[in-house]
């Protein structure tokens, strides 16, 4: 039997939006939450959505404050959500090889 | 403004088992259905609604026919199909590349 290629990854992390916010969390030490709707042109509420998804499986950290007046919501990742996002880098990795070959 | 690091990921290739389903096909002339079951872990209700969504998208053909009296589904890739996975492998690589610089 054949090593199903998609074996390594998981869809906590593999679903395109959540692999866009891992991605860009990873790159700063938080990233605010309207910041991160613009970028990935989602609506709030399916933002806040896969950010629920990414809290619940501790991949993720929000915190809510305020700059000035203005309430902000920050994401950050965990080093949880670190090693979840190198694994699926790696199982990707893996997927490239695999296509690179065929 | 920093380019959206999924912004090349097409959900109808980019799922998990749609991925996986399109790599498979993609290394031999065509699949069979049983076969694609097994190795994907899938019920056949769930591997037939992701291959379903493939042929709507002119991804993937289905063909019905038998194996002496067994009736089988063989699942091929389309040219458009091979063109939509390179895509996907292109932006994966794109993904990769920015991680690996981060």
């Amino acid at each position: 039997m054949i090593e199903p290629p998609t074996s390594g990854l998981d869809d906590t992390v593999h679903q395109r939006h959540r692999l866009g916010i891992l991605t860009i969390a990873a790159e700063a030490e938080r990233v605010e939450f309207g910041y991160l709707k613009t970028l990935l042109s989602l609506t709030a509420g399916n933002l806040s959505r896969h950010v629920t998804v990414l809290e619940e499986a501790g991949l993720v950290e929000v915190e809510k404050g305020y700059d000035g007046r203005r309430p902000k919501t920050w994401v950050s990742v965990t080093a949880a959500g670190r090693e979840a996002l190198a694994a699926e880098m790696a199982a990707l990795r893996a997927l490239l090889d695999r296509h690179d070959q065929a």
